[in-house]
């Protein structure tokens, strides 16, 4: 199958796509290269050293002899975009291009404004390119289980069938998302929804739950093949973090009481997973709702799970309980469904010891390149406003947002 | 009361500022005149003809001796909005400055992303200004009923209690937009809860339904101070549209069946609910929702009305039903709840015989301004490009999305 990764020089994205064209599928990666830039503007960088893409892809089709053809654009420009699906004619789009951070989602005005619009006008381009030059694409959009946020009822996947005042219908399922960076997907979901029902389009959304993990077959095949690892409190999610944390003998940085219960999945579970909702189209003009996830942890146990793995291998790991940055309920019920990617075959790798053994043997073979400095929340959800250490202040917004905005202003200029 | 009204050269905005300038209230306007705008790119008129807001706000002082301030810029400017809400001070700020037609946002692209972003990044500048510069100022901030689209259970007012495998929550309705304009306003309900949440923000959110009507008695004052008539297909609402075409012995212009039903409100009771909200400001933290209209019709009820009407009036109205040009159900269950504005103190106008006469009597007067060519339906939902007679095309979309985003990713230009 004929498979455009957009954002495939991600995390989610690198992995998925050396595992697809492994899997003899024709893969494209579209990349703009902008989640780098992010590294530079917060003075952070991967603990792991990833090669730039041209050397990754020469890598690969020396080792493999799978080439994987690669877009150099921004989702974002319509005319790159329809240009490359015009020319790579795909079968299947997977969409990882957007800011995924909460935190960098967080840290000011600008930054939200920045996250919103890159993600919504990024997947209202990629739904007009489908609709205009391929309308028998399939779309599969990573979507997160933080649309959802933390109902007192059960977490259905996408839909509800609400029975009220003796009628019933079936309904999305409400959203309560935390962040200015989920609230992004949540207006993504809304426009595709839409989207599916004038237009006939195929598309898959899989609120994905936080991945952890950072080698995959394919990337273990060569030093330069190796994937992302970030560790920092903006890009660093949860699991991996503490991983890193309990490596270097930093306290495990526990946001609050813990009781926060998320979706967590293996990223052989993610690449996995984008592999059967490739292979299963959904119909025209259905939109699917996967919740993409294996297991569900409070932020506590995954912190005793890695306190334990690190005592095993000798490790003294602390834990913090540190004021939580974000605005969440700390103890709360949780209970989502996941039961769909797993009839279609998914079988999953539940988080195990050697998991934890292995990202802690990581983060101890590059431990020089950490800086601590990095890893204590600094962006508090409760204000407007969060300057930080190494961040680079972007530049002062002008007067006319898009371009496609500013044309309908330019009289009042 | 200080009072900011946003879009307050608009139709709905114009009819407010005047309300609460005549109730005592100290209001300032503020507005970049881009609805003015977008007549031009249509190729359309207001059926009246409206004074230059300068004119408008003298004329007003005159008669009244009310001032009403005039901040002239955008609501996406950052700089100019944060500036004069620490100017102005405002203890409500009444949010009109959307583009507001689903037409509009269903030409193409380009609309659909200009609809989007304009929304979507005034509605947060507005929300980050306040956390910044006002916090206990209260945002009335105009949604719509067609948020909820239609769907088989009643519509409740922001809010349903779910009951699902024995637990209970309530949670934010579902909702089904059916353009890309209504997405918009979702975008903004979601993100306006999660401000109301993380800062303490005071809102209310009015999901208003479809207006009629163009005279108040603040506006009948003066030949100057008269309101906007959309009467074209992309800006005309519904019955507004029908008394117009009625007036000029045009058909009216059904779309498909006519089954399809809308919460309505007379324009009277459009500025009363604003002043009923300001009135009563939302607590801290709190992200109130409320239905505003005050009658559910029938598309083609409506029309049976119209024409009922002019055949009164000696006129001959014909109905044709046309194919639908949007996608949406023709025959549904509709049953919205509307009482908490009339709690509040509402005495709704329903829809009479006489607001009829009086709209098609203004169509009369002022018919040779009528360009019958702009009632014909041409934007069509299923097609993702509508060139249409007398558009102009807005320039061509540029590389980087809005200046925020730009900066972001600069290097890779």
């Amino acid at each position: 199958m004929k498979i455009a990764v957009l954002g495939g020089d991600g995390y989610c994205g690198w992995a998925t796509a050396l595992y697809l064209s492994a899997r003899g599928h024709q893969v494209a990666i579209v990349d703009n290269f902008v989640r780098r830039q992010w590294d530079h503007e917060l003075g952070a960088q991967t603990l792991t050293p990833i090669a730039p893409l041209s050397d990754r892809l020469k890598v690969w089709q020396r080792i493999t002899g799978h080439e994987i053809e690669n877009y150099v654009g921004d989702v974002c420009d319509y005319d790159f975009f329809a240009a490359m699906v015009q020319s790579f004619e795909p079968e299947a789009i997977v969409h990882f291009a957007e800011q995924r951070s909460a935190p960098y989602s967080m840290i000011d005005r600008k930054h939200a404004v920045a996250t919103q619009v890159n993600n919504v006008v990024g997947t209202l381009n990629v739904l007009f390119a489908i609709k205009e030059f391929a309308p028998e694409c399939h779309l599969v959009k990573l979507g997160t289980m933080g649309e959802y946020g933390t109902p007192n009822i059960d977490i259905e996947e996408g839909y509800i069938t609400v029975e009220h005042n003796g009628r019933k219908d079936t309904l999305p399922f409400p959203k309560q998302p935390g962040s200015f960076y989920h609230l992004s997907k949540v207006h993504d979901s809304h426009n595709m929804m839409f989207a599916c029902k004038i237009w006939g389009i195929r598309a898959t959304d899989l609120n994905q739950g936080v991945v952890y993990g950072t080698i995959t077959d394919e990337t273990a095949m060569d030093e330069a093949l190796i994937n992302r690892f970030d560790y920092d409190e903006v890009f660093g999610t949860v699991l991996n973090r503490f991983c890193a944390e309990a490596a270097i003998g930093h306290p495990l940085t526990v946001y609050g009481k813990g009781g926060q219960t998320r979706g967590f999945l293996d990223i052989r579970d993610t690449v996995r997973c984008i592999e059967i909702a490739c292979n299963n189209p959904a119909g025209r003009g259905e939109c699917r709702v996967y919740n993409q996830f294996t297991e569900q942890f409070s932020v506590l146990e995954l912190a005793h799970l890695v306190a334990a793995a690190g005592k095993k291998m000798g490790l003294e790991v602390k834990v913090d309980n540190l004021p939580d940055p974000r605005v969440e309920a700390e103890q709360h019920y949780y209970n989502a469904k996941h039961s769909k990617l797993i009839d279609l075959g998914l079988k999953p790798h539940p988080l195990s010891e050697s998991l934890l053994d292995s990202l802690m043997n990581i983060a101890i073979k590059y431990r020089d390149r950490v800086d601590q400095g990095l890893i204590a929340p600094t962006v508090n959800w409760r204000s407007a406003a969060n300057p930080a250490r190494g961040r680079v202040s972007v530049s002062e917004p002008e007067l006319k947002g898009t371009p496609e905005r500013a044309a309908l202003v330019s009289s009042n200029d």
